[in-house]
């Protein structure tokens, strides 16, 4: 585990290449953050990245997996494939800012940083295809729709072959917690697997005054929910992290009217797969156990979301000596796991690989807010920092 | 108690002009079918109502308590002040009956009978009024509108002093369970206090996946809805019929996110006024217990509804003499005491008297349906019984 | 319902006889509460109770259903076959009072007073049978072993055939609370049906830290005992009485270590007999569900125990009646139904009957305690009481 | 982290000291495995520790926090100062294994392995006392009594001083799971804190026909259990592992009697510092809310048990570099955390150090028992293994 930087006389000028394509990379942004597209909407985000590798003389395949494209790099010298992701997509939440750049469509925007990541992976493109003679190994440009809304574009695009040939694969979120210039990464789980239940419990309504005659659908459902609790107090190792949340509950109207239904629901985030299971099936009994409590139906839906998400040790471990060769040894940071979902995890199912922030967080311009706040927004700079890592991590990868 | 029914020789001559009457009867109930008004707002009713006894010359006053209108028949012997009931409201219910004299108010209709007992308590005024001379003691005439709807019309009149003198009050409700020509009654507690509580739990929202960083009111309401039931489960006397129901829970939105307020509501039923207190202050423990536990903050509405009815022993037991005089002993039925709730409590908790239903089902007109339902019809023979019986009970209160 | 007393002309020479065979009753009554027996186990009070029939020369037969005993007085003229009851057990409760006739038997004693009705009911045995030739009908005398521990003596002695030919069933309490000289009764159900469930939960044992790999009997039990409290306050008719308690709950010794016992009881009381077997098959709807939701195997054990009273109207009015005459109309009050329970029950389910209380209290004597408490006693001028009541019920029974 | 082992080149020579040994070791560890004694009993074992070191001329100190027994081993040479700890007290638990050294002492067994520790600490004693003049640092050998029970041993011994000048603490455990030859460690949390909770009920107890006049221990209770699942469902962080198990539950007695007390008593287990706090603070809140809610008292007793532990980062990497060294490569496992307790916890509270298990597993010998199991045993030469990593720990401590 003792790598040395091969690449490393070559990053200077790599580096230096990136900071003349900033301006460029900078309006790419801006351009998208003013035009985004919602999920498994985004068709002219999409024609723009391929315009742009088109341009560049960039192989590339378009519509892979929904409206995903993807680019091929094909090095000079023998090595690894690499694959390096960028999502592209935006959220229905209103953009807040008063910046000359602000969202020009009404509630969508870019909430979440993926303007950032695209021109970041397109700096990356030109620069790499640009030396593609002196690289060892090949890189793939993972440009993916639909992260933010289940099934996502991840899976889609592993299905239609994205992943062929591909050794290992990387993927830089900016976070707005995370100080520019610094990165945070951490091996092993780190994003839950994220499932939806919604339950419909079909009682008998009736008179309030004569619940011997009903289903009470409200007495029901409380008990349910509170039956619920137990998947994480009792029945799942205390050891592997698991959460069960409801999110809604909606019965009845009138206070002297027994109501017939009660819709409940909710969110599972597990980690281990077998867990994940698990729950599921105890959902199952719980539900069946309670119409055989009292005669009612009821209809659970039990959601598959995006799996967990697993950062393989030794591309961690390579990434993140990367980082530290790039950033600094003390810019890079230990990242704590959460029990929030990334389809990312699905590449890293298929292949090894690594998910981790860099920061983009900036008090100066008030890039403070959280990600999926309407005045998210982060320092631009960040856009260099993704490019640097992947390049020094592609450069560099028949040492990983 | 073995009262012999001293007015009987004259009853055979009354009911006989009460037959006389009946097709006028009929006119006066299809008129008031035809031409509901809510609760609160039957102010052409009152006016119908005041106009008939004006044109008979009997005193009365109008604007009682609100829409009320009270006759007064002033007997020429002396005696005790005999009050009877008749209510005059309509409901929120669409009229879906194929008859003549179907409701012509959108959406409001006479689905509880009311329009009978008017008709049915005007003909008892022009009958007695013109027979005033002969009568022991006074009638008072109780026309009261907003039986449907709490804080209801009678609290209201009996603060207007509508009760002024009156020794006993009677009350008759035609019902669409007991065959017409029959009726039903019973001593003690036959409807209970019907109150109704609204919950607000105010607690901390947040994401699906952080539940430690928010106070989750779906998991806090659910909890609250299960101990709720212990109130009547463990808290009240089992011999003292209680029911607590919750009709409605809504709280939350999006599945993946812990919803900061959850909004709850729902009815008591008591029969002991001390249980109704009692229950109502279960409620506060068990609100106050649920901050306590959680740090939420739960907001109790609690709103005192009509209290119990209690049929007085000694009128109820000369009421059934009289009815089974006038209908025959084998028509005289026992009733069961329901949790359903009726402001007649009002009148009863003042001065002796005792509340009855009278006969209006007939399958052969399809005068099946349950009270409340869009189909709800009774047989118009009713009036006549209805009549027949506040008549002879007022004939012969000296005995009573 | 206007019943005459065709019978009183005699009742004074009678009540005469009987005060002058009130010291002998005393002594009888004395000799008993020495000499307790416990339920099934009450053989010598029994032979007590024969050999007095057999030295007054009445008919009757012993071990009847097990220790009961049953006399007959054949009346000279035709009339009713009247049944008069008296238990016979004492109680596993120490006799803590400063009398000369305190019990003898360490830890029982007659703390409920069947020892006054034992003594009452041979006074009127002989009384009757001296006059047997003037009485109008027969007497049955039912001498009942084992009121006080299920499945009690009552349910034996029918199957026995002890109520053959019996057209009407008395039986009367002495009661503590009531003061000597006065009697309470009332129409309808006024003991409760008393069941005993037991519940095993069979989990699955294990380390305190390891939950998942056990089924905790602790948490399951806990759960149940909340969702028991639901057949009460949601399953139920609210208008019919029932109640469900837990008595006991024992699981688990360490702290740290998962139960894999759970074991529960608990008592259930009704007054309908459709809603007492509702409840059984709600409980093992409940037990089911709980087997469903965790895997656990539950075992449930349900004893059905004494049934309802239900005291009949015409009987009780008759009894009320007699008791009026007897003791003055002042002193007969009403009786507040009772969720305990009484194996007389047995009786008026197969012929027409009543039970009633018969006062004993008076604090001049300290006979204050309630039943079952070690310093009960009641006034013995209850055993003349008593015993008039039974006596007029006997001699006006054709009128009955 | 590339250190080098200086003290390699020495080693060989002390190993084969350590297996001239090994036959009085073993003699050493079957004395105290037929001889066991139970938590803060050990009098005698502490004694023949001493005998031990004070024959081998070793400065010792004993009585150490109760029976603790410290020895002292100075180096020729400056370094730091190397704490090595081997706890010494039996179990509660019966030997039912058929082997020459079975216990001798009725129900009380070495099921835990302490002797093996014993044992192998004592032969490093020997062996570095004999080359102290060589070494570089100091060696403090702490032998530490009653481990098996709270409060424990070591939390009195640090209190008396014997980590004083201590830099480093490393601790080694005998494991049956893990096969003779082997062992396993990981750095961060790998041990709960341990903390119990007793929890009184005063209810009010009475007839089970009438919970109103009661407050229903058994009914509150199991609210309680069900309560207080919420604390790990809802209440603290998901990804901070927390456990809470209901181990005992008892309250009343007959059927057909509401009980008066409740007692409940579990285990919690954390390992986070400040959810063990919050973890405390919410069942005070939980049981004041359930006093609010009923009227009842509570007692809670909330009994700290031993912290988490927590093997540092970098005595952790460098315990693992050493074992690698000696066992080979391939023989240093993965440590999976558990949620069971131990009490090495006080001593890296205090100063920096690890905890790691050594082999002791071998199905050719029957050592396949779980720890505490009547028929636990382990390979014996797991007490030169557990020596031997000891001996490279202390010699190579100047490069840690």
């Amino acid at each position: 585990m003792t790598t040395t930087i091969k690449g490393s006389e070559r990053l200077g000028v790599i580096f230096s290449e990136l900071e003349e394509l900033y301006p460029q990379l900078v309006d790419i942004r801006r351009d998208l953050h003013m035009n985004p597209e919602l999920s498994f909407e985004e068709v002219e985000t999409a024609k723009k990245i391929a315009a742009f590798l088109e341009k560049e003389g960039i192989p590339h395949k378009t519509g892979v997996g929904g409206n995903g494209v993807v680019g091929y790099i094909k090095g000079g010298k023998p090595g690894k494939t690499i694959a390096l992701r960028a999502d592209f997509d935006a959220l229905p939440i209103p953009d807040e800012k008063n910046v000359p750049y602000k969202s020009k469509v009404e509630g969508v925007s870019h909430a979440c940083g993926h303007d950032i990541h695209t021109a970041s992976l397109l700096g990356v493109a030109k620069i790499l295809h640009a030396h593609r003679e002196e690289i060892h190994g090949n890189v793939v440009l993972l440009h993916q729709h639909a992260e933010e809304m289940a099934p996502g574009g991840a899976q889609a695009m592993v299905k239609d072959g994205c992943l062929e040939g591909v050794d290992e694969v990387y993927g830089a979120h900016v976070h707005s917690n995370v100080d520019v210039g610094q990165m945070e990464l951490n091996e092993g789980y780190i994003h839950a697997a994220a499932d939806t239940f919604y339950i419909t419990i079909q009682g008998k309504g009736g008179h309030g005054a004569e619940p011997h005659d009903t289903i009470d659908s409200i007495a029901l459902g409380s008990q349910l929910v509170v039956d619920l609790q137990q998947i994480v107090s009792r029945r799942v190792d205390p050891l592997k992290s698991t959460l069960v949340s409801v999110g809604s509950f909606h019965s009845g109207g009138a206070p002297n009217v027994i109501a017939d239904t009660a819709k409940i629901s909710g969110t599972v985030r597990t980690y281990d797969e077998d867990v994940r299971d698990q729950v599921e099936e105890l959902f199952k009994q719980i539900c069946k156990a309670a119409e055989v409590k009292t005669g009612a139906v009821i209809k659970l839906h039990y959601d598959r979301g995006f799996p967990s998400l697993y950062n393989h040790p030794q591309e961690t471990a390579y990434a993140k000596k990367i980082a530290q060769m790039v950033l600094g040894e003390e810019n890079v940071l230990e990242m704590a796991p959460t029990m929030g979902a990334e389809d990312f995890a699905y590449f890293v199912k298929n292949v090894p690989g690594v998910f981790y922030n860099v920061g983009g967080r900036n008090p100066e311009i008030d890039a403070i807010y959280p990600h999926h706040h309407p005045k998210f927004d982060v320092d631009e700079r960040s856009i260099i920092n993704i490019a640097k890592i992947y390049m020094a991590i592609a450069l560099n990868s028949q040492n990983a």
